[in-house]
């Protein structure tokens, strides 16, 4: 699948050195996607660094420049939580996700082919170096802060534990040190969903053919286990849907949230290249914090050199339960860091961040205005 | 698939007046496929009707007849909860299941051809109805007990409604009064992956193709949602696989519970008909006691006759949870009924009635000597 069309507002670096990746195999002429917001002067003491979840672009708030509404909209702004009137904001596209940063759906320049299944094995810690090339490039020594939910967080810790001393503050949301079996459970089983679909053709499907059902029943998954069966007993309860039922169709869609579901996967689909996907799901998966320390993410955590962390999870996540927000604050404690750790009553799940903007807005507003 | 080879403990009923479905449609020439346990003797007093979760048979146990352990091997027998020195004990294999009742999977008398998609729709009444097709073949009046895990509960829940004074007590294990839109949505997951099966053929597969594939990732999500997250992270860790990655496989196997949902899915592919599976599943998301009552579960389960009832539930079962157990168990409390509500803190989710024996054996077996 082609990359999205560009926008006013994307950037790209491009890397003239080789890029080495952290479980072998190296990548030429790479190109690292970003958007930035607020003045550019202010960069070198006022810079936050945003790193994002599985599957947003970098396009994390609207600008002049593309005025289009980011994924993160109602987070960046004059005044906002992670306010552009103070802080100079970078925002990256993962290494290995398919909006404009190299990935396995960018050509090779070696082969002039897609890399597609030739691309090497994805870790966190790459996509943390890749967001670091960036702030290297525009000449910033220390970030104020650098925040990230989900994948992002994870990308966050990474990117503590790989570069000491160039972060001030770390702002952690509903992320894990480590993958728990659950997870690691679900995302695998997502991947082989799209994996046996014939359509995906070992990973040389074609842009006019691409494993669409796979990826719709990946996404539904993905959907189910990002929300909680609480916001969904509230918000569906047994509603019927109201659609009319084909006859001689016993398993069509009866109850709304089957509608629901449905409606979103087919808009996901088609965004996100199917290979892109598998690499960052893995990379999900293969994160373990402690191959940073000597031998735990206790260990790893300590060795950060942050001043200050704003951890913050959801009662309600699935995916990255509370106990593991709580693991990530505890191992940071000490040594003079000042660590402040949220729990929150979402009802949303995983996704809460997205959307339970009340909630997320006073407390990462409140930890960035001191920072 | 045909259904299973015959067994010798395996006693048929077969019915010669058409069998009205909830939801219309009409079986001719039903078969219930049902096995016994104990003195027959006792049936008029003391017959206890198990009712069986999704996937099990009539097998509940061992007997001379069948000496191959059954599904809830360590519950049933002399001196075992479900005591067969003092109780007449039956189990139905529930009508829909391909274990020998009838199902999609058996032939339709009419046609000569197996049913398939032309079944009716399946409810979790009218497996309940059809469990009482044998109760009183057996020329039984009165039950001492009903007992059910899961579909099972349901199903208890589905017999008590229909036939008042005809049980005196009742347990319902891990069930549920209704299905959550969570459920509901992992469900109707499952039956999508199976239906996008090409070998599926809308129902029209031929028994050397069934739709393995999708048989066996139904199967994996269903198995991740069956057990917990905590018991997940004792269990496996973040365990490799003891297994050789095959290179250029870069999205195989490479956890420990990879590995674990592989090897289980296999197992129980091939073993159970797709288009039962479909349709016995779906009679789980239909199934709403609240219209057994003028209005609410609450009401319907006031009307019930029992005079006792043990519900027992998981604190980690994220698709029975435990707040639906206390809806029935607070459901019935009331005119005169002894009521005990067990809150077990079982590690394995919605499987545990299954397997943490040691918790769910005294509670089950300290009700029955009462009864």
């Amino acid at each position: 699948m082609a990359q999205e069309a560009n926008t006013g507002a994307r950037k790209f670096l491009k890397l003239t050195r080789p890029f080495e990746m952290r479980r072998g195999g190296v990548l030429h002429d790479v190109v690292i996607a970003y958007e930035t917001w607020g003045d550019p002067a202010r960069r070198h003491d006022h810079a936050v660094l945003i790193f994002t979840g599985l599957s947003p672009s970098a396009h994390a708030a609207s600008s002049t420049e593309d005025p289009s509404p980011g994924w993160w909209e109602d987070m960046i702004g004059p005044g906002r939580p992670i306010d552009t009137s103070r802080f100079f904001v970078i925002c990256v596209n993962s290494l290995g996700s398919p909006f404009g940063s190299t990935s396995p759906a960018s050509v090779n320049p070696a082969t002039g082919e897609p890399y597609r299944l030739t691309f090497p094995v994805l870790t966190v810690e790459d996509i943390a170096r890749a967001g670091h090339e960036v702030v290297v490039a525009l000449g910033i020594k220390q970030l104020a802060a650098v925040v990230g939910p989900s994948l992002g967080g994870m990308t966050v810790l990474a990117y503590c534990a790989l570069f000491p001393n160039e972060v001030r503050n770390l702002v952690s949301i509903s992320a894990a040190a480590r993958s728990t079996p659950f997870s690691i459970a679900l995302r695998s089983l997502q991947r082989e969903i799209i994996r046996r679909d014939p359509a995906w053709r070992d990973g040389n499907y074609t842009p006019d053919a691409i494993p669409v059902t796979g990826m719709r029943l990946a996404r539904k998954l993905g959907m189910i286990t990002y929300r909680s069966a609480k916001e969904w007993q509230l918000r569906f309860g047994r509603e019927r849907a109201h659609v009319e039922r084909k006859p001689g169709d016993p398993f069509g869609i009866d109850f709304e949230v089957e509608s629901y579901l449905e409606n979103h996967a087919v808009k996901f689909t088609g965004r996100y290249d199917p290979n892109c996907y598998l690499y960052v799901s893995r990379a999900m998966d293969l994160f373990d914090l402690a191959e940073h320390g000597s031998s735990s993410v206790a260990d790893a955590l300590q060795r950060f050199t942050v001043e200050r962390a704003l951890v913050i999870g959801v009662e309600t996540d699935l995916l990255f339960p509370i106990e593991q927000q709580k693991e990530i604050a505890d191992g940071l404690q000490g040594k003079g860091r000042e660590v402040e750790f949220h729990c929150l009553p979402s009802l949303q799940g995983h996704d809460s961040f997205l959307v339970d903007m009340d909630r997320f807005r006073p407390v990462i507003g409140d930890f960035l205005q001191k920072a």
